[in-house]
């Protein structure tokens, strides 16, 4: 590998070519979205031959699916969410789900992800992918009520809903709703799923 | 604008290329996205000059807006979910709602727009308009509760998770559970943001 990255690349570490070719896939996916990013413009962004990027990445949507991350540690986090009344799990819930989605920096990444699975099937594999790993398996695990799996899509039902109603589709009066009222309006919602007689 | 349809089309009538303007550009946006849908593959498969598209609709967001519909006539429903117990509205209006997505052509058309919005800021903003006047306005109206205009908001935000989780994402086991299943998972959270206190 090392013996390509020198020949066709026009930068010398095979890491350093690597990081760039993914810093630029990044950056692309998320301000042009899955399919108008193209790995001829990947590659031009890295200042890389495009060859190189199917080398060190494979297809497109291997490439979506090695740069794409969620920036949440739901699976770190959920101890601290089930610690505590068992009957305000939802709400400290939705307190978390709240303070990453206002965070401008993670909310760009999440809602990314959103607009990428909506707009193209491959995509919407790949944050399949990430989400069932990511966020339902660690919600399932940590519910104690029957029918875990099932609880963790509806949550996260309500959660994309929420995204795509506040930030993407901007739904007044919900898109200016202070943060706190979101918690107050979802919270109960969520706590429904998470325990409740489904 | 007669004399000007003469001119540039290939078509005779002034309504008949205005029509086949309007099926073409309503197949290729739900077909390629708003995005991928371009005035001038419009215009070719509708055959017909690209400036003739402008000239019948304005800005490709115009043609949007002037040719996406909502295949839901929330304003004509909503007076029969609202008989009836006011108790069992969200399980009446649950049902409404599954109806019309398990339905193979509603459902592609509200996952179309749906895929819209998430995909480009001027189709959302269109989305949203649409959304505003034919979904949450009608329900609002219905509302005997206070806060009206948050309530729709938040049904809707629940309805577009369910749109997005259930036939977007396909999260198991939300995606491949029975209708009757899902219709009683969800009618108990429409119903707190019904008539609950939020």
């Amino acid at each position: 590998m090392a013996r390509v990255a020198k020949k066709l690349g026009r930068r010398p570490g095979e890491s350093g070519t690597r990081e760039a070719i993914a810093q630029a896939a990044q950056r692309l996916f998320s301000e042009l979205g899955y399919d108008r990013t193209t790995i001829r413009a990947i590659a031009a962004a890295a200042d890389v031959d495009p060859a190189l990027v199917n080398h060190f990445f494979g297809s497109k949507q291997d490439l979506f699916r090695a740069v794409t991350t969620l920036p949440v540690e739901l699976a770190e986090v959920l101890p601290r969410i089930a610690e505590g009344p068992r009957s305000q799990a939802g709400l400290r819930l939705a307190d978390y789900v709240m303070g990453v989605l206002e965070d401008p920096e993670t909310r760009r990444a999440i809602t990314g992800l959103v607009r990428a699975a909506a707009s193209d099937p491959e995509a919407a594999r790949v944050v399949r992918e990430i989400v069932t790993a990511r966020v339902l398996t660690p919600i399932a695990e940590h519910l104690a009520a029957d029918r875990p799996t099932l609880r963790a899509s509806l949550i996260n039902s309500q959660m994309v809903g929420l995204i795509m109603a506040r930030y993407v589709l901007a739904l007044e009066p919900l898109a200016s709703l202070p943060r706190d009222e979101v918690v107050q309006a979802i919270a109960p919602n969520l706590q429904r799923y998470l325990t409740g007689r489904l």
